[in-house]
């Protein structure tokens, strides 16, 4: 067994990218539950932001009935790029897109979307081409079904994507408590109800 | 097949009993995932709110391993009966709570708690011999298994108890949007994010 | 064990009632997969037709996000009555509604609808109330997980719904195969990809 | 809790239905795996020849796409009454069913076919009616998915069928090991590998 | 809904029976994980003898393949009756062990054995008809699969009998923390890891 | 982490190899539901269809239990060569079939067939000695059950197929919707019922 | 995408080893259900036998709890080498056994045993690093639960095993229908009941 | 296909870490039942006891809410390294974690811990990194959901890590149960019941 790298997250070496998180799109995603992947999706959202990561946005024909990106990551990310594609699915094939993620100077790249195999994979592939480094967000991404799921998963990961999930790549991003507890213990139990459940036991008794 | 009388809520009659949702306990909740299960602990709550219907709050041994009542469900009921049981492990069997109870003057019951197969299930047999009308949210109520939970529900059913879901009982307890379309809407909204993206892809498509 | 009367579906008793199947409201129903979802409505329907037997449709506010009627379903059914509510939830609290189910003459009810423990439940629960006799077609309703689901048929079941599927409903109403052997061969072929491939291996053998 | 007579299986009074297991209906058979299904149909009929309990056997339109009853069901019973039902969906709709049923001077019946919610519950509620006492053979009765098996066993369990297995209902006939050991012995090795595995290593050592 | 008295677990008046926990029979039970069942089935036995509950213990035909009662059984009641049955499956049949039952006195039985269809449901079964109060505790009991468990349950259940699991036995038995908090707490501690992992966090901090 | 050339589906390079889709076949696919199943695969050949690739169709001993190929896809297309393997088992294993996939000139290769694991995985691993870029569609490829599905995935995917889904092809193929819309939407409206749903709700707005 | 040889079994090449299906060993298989896993294991044996594959069959502490060969498989085998390991857990670690395996002559092991990670999973990878092609039969190997059985897919598959099932086996090495389609056929027909049906339905009307 | 070096377990070469098993982390764990997942643990560590593997404990943060370590490891091992990290999430980042395991002279290791995508494949892949042979041992290593397992345990693989289980390390460590039948068996039985079930039925035969 031969060492090989271990090519991390730095968060000085990352952007991240959501891509078509619309609410009429939300409606083919099944293979994760809506509370539960609701969820993930704005926890990934507020991880960008706790960590100041350039964040870039972009929808597909966001005016027909795929409908609109949902407005908490509008309302998270004002000033983010966001590229309304008028038709490319691939969001790589789109120069404005290419052109905000490349302008981000980074060479990180942590991608998730709707859906997985398409909104995600397409871009991910697109990516890794061009020599980024890319770490797809499994648990904010969605799909039909397990069978499309893992079909993704297994097309990216063969093609060299890092397979990753929003908790994980906080805790990448982190590497030390010290820090910033408080920060990313808001972080944690804002998104993680067993995680918010142990820090309320633990501050009535800390605190008595 | 005879004709049955269909006992339904009535927002006039009902009062709400959350029992021991207290942030030691559900770590004990297995049968529901936990971003789903504090979501739907959240919703029956704003239910309660919105419908003003009268609350009891009662916990179990608080100031033990069990924890403390989570801190949302204290905040959102500030002035109702809060009876921190000392020890009864049926909350029926505390003279407090029953006096609770029945001080809201109302016939029918709607409990919600953890675990559902004793702090649930044993205040809702109780209440059903003493006359109640009792009806069990069996989306706000946890346990440790679907093993658990499906012989509580047997227990219960044939007992008399009527098995609900918060959004059930939203909807048998407004009767007509046209009570209040925007209060019923927001709740809706705030809770089912399959919903809310109904509402967000039609908002832009209304108001263009 | 005591005889009990077989109360069974008579296609010269039977009515349907087809509630709330909306365009928004499905994106609610979680707990069927929705191509089996929309087959096992749209099967649901033809079995209606191919019976004759009077249908009413009706609606939930089906000008705001909960979207409208299905149209094959419109289509289908072009001069059955078709109520759009206005606000009332439950559809047995709509006046019009109940006219057209007692000016079917039926006094059996065939009932599936979005979502099962409130479009189907509660219209359910008042027909028992009123005498009739109630066969809830269970895999033409939908909801939004199997916890809503056992609840909602828990309920029914106690007051005395019967659960059914479309298929038992189908087999049920038709008695006996000679009444009419390619009509209902066709409604299975229809519906029920394994018996079409059946069919398709025996017309192939036998015609040769 | 007032008490219930236990209406217990009696070798002497019991007559076996074997209904509609066919080669072409059991490929519409989804709800157990084919090959325990198969298993549990053969551990069925072995039971009934052990027990030397009168066996009906009985096919729907046997010779089109439905197939004919699966051959080894035939050679086991080469004496049972066999009646081939030219149309009847419901076996009970048939008069020489019934009569040939009538004829074994039974009045418990153990019932089994493909699929459950038809083939199987309309006759078992027939049979109620008329005063039998019936048992279904839950796991050698056959159906397209979990949502219509469990809705069957809800109607006909409210109808006072009760519910039982091919092992339970072994067991309740055998009454006691030392009226045939070896012979329940080879029913259970032939149709439970775990009881085989435990026969097999018992039997090494015993005769060491 | 009229009122229907509330039967609970009085702990003077139970009888606990062990059914069958043989550890051939064992490897029969696929329905619960093994580590699992184990862990159910000690916490049952460490239950009763927190409780100073009367027990009986039975096995069948434990000198073939079924096996010894599994050790662990023996030496926790050691003076307990014990009713090595020659040939009876249900162990009601077996005059010892009905005297055994009879002679704790009690009127209230906690059953729980392997497999649950047969070897918990027959004494299940024929104790109701005797008039005694039947409690199962579910999740000690065993069985082949999910259909087995829930057709036993639908047949115990239509009987009257109450389906429990061992933790709400113990919590409706013991009635309030304060008549012995450590003692409660150290059996729930044994058997619930998550109990456990409450109470080790909590001793930390309290005893800071 | 190295960059890795993204090799997509082009449809200018792309032929699509239909695999024993049988009537007798179909009965063995017990991976996915039937009804999602019969729509993947229409979805698979509508899609072939509306991409104007050429199509190969192959079957294996057709004139045996395996059965025709199912008629809707012999209809959809009447002049693609259609290959009647007399015995072969891997389709490339018949020259005919090898020389009509040749002749289409094509280097992609999007397959799809009954059983995954044998008519779909054989030709893939042929097709990618020969230098074949090899797509698989899984969800319109079916099996016996989740292990041989991941079996076979397995092996392929270290061969180097990717795993495809319909709609993954789908997009990978259109690029931008640009292209048409009108022709992608159809499609998916007649195979995505949540697709479908959102058009209608979306139509029925937009023309308001 | 670059080419890659498509290794397939070669019925000339194949050996198969069965290693360590003991009738103990057995009962901690709970991947795979008792029934299906009997059958897989010997249709595999059934297969072996039909293309006259040279077979090793191997046990682990046979006289101790492990307990022995199951006697199926003993008595299909008459005269294959059978080593009776007094002791190593990796068959490949017992000299006897490689011995048996060299002489063989072969260079393609198909491998198939109880449990998966560690009977099967240890020879395969022993085997591999001497330079044999080795095939794991999937599903005639068993083990704990699905968190085992994929942990030990991955490492065989790391490491260059093909992963398998019988039916594709088979499939692979019988190559064309035309070699012998009564033999292949009865072995299809004895452990798929799909197949078998298929058969019965085809044979009735083809001989009509 | 090219031979591959087997990489196996050597007991002389191996240390063992565990990573965060602390009482509060652990209600985070969710994707292995409680039960199951403390008996994993318990297991590894009495392996690693058993075969006197230099073992390093590790926590993080275990002053707040992340809790203690489970008292039991303490006490299994009171003298093994403990390093209480004060931030570090990575064990690898931290500089006495390192020297503790390169103390221990060994090239292989044995990780397990919670929860997976974090405290486990950090440390494995900066392992790997530093050219060690890595295992991780699966079962004992818990974390949120399947989706979370399946992408730690993909980005893993993908980097070498080899993935195991307690049972397959366990056999790979023990190489041949002469070494020690009677270490080897308690082992097992202690931490498996099936097999402990085996031993008594065994020992019962055995010594007669």
């Amino acid at each position: 067994m031969s060492s090989k790298p271990y090519i991390r997250l730095d968060k000085n070496d990352v952007a991240v990218l959501l891509v078509d998180h619309q609410a009429g799109l939300l409606s083919l995603v099944r293979d994760i539950d809506p509370d539960k992947f609701k969820n993930n999706v704005l926890a990934l959202a507020d991880m960008a932001k706790y960590f100041k990561l350039p964040t870039v946005l972009t929808t597909s024909f966001e005016t027909g009935p795929n409908g609109p990106l949902v407005p908490e990551l509008k309302e998270m990310f004002p000033d983010a790029p966001y590229i309304a594609r008028p038709g490319n699915i691939n969001a790589w094939d789109n120069e404005d897109f290419v052109k905000a993620v490349k302008a981000t100077g980074k060479k990180q790249l942590l991608i998730a979307g709707v859906v997985t195999e398409v909104c995600v994979a397409f871009p991910a592939l697109s990516a890794i081409e061009e020599g980024f480094e890319v770490f797809v967000v499994t648990d904010a991404s969605g799909t039909f079904n397990e069978i499309t799921r893992l079909a993704a998963w297994d097309r990216m990961s063969q093609a060299g994507v890092q397979l990753m999930t929003w908790f994980g790549a906080a805790c990448e991003l982190h590497r030390d408590w010290r820090n910033d507890i408080e920060g990313l213990a808001t972080l944690f139990s804002n998104h993680i109800p067993d995680y918010r459940n142990l820090m309320t036991s633990y501050d009535k008794l800390a605190n008595k």
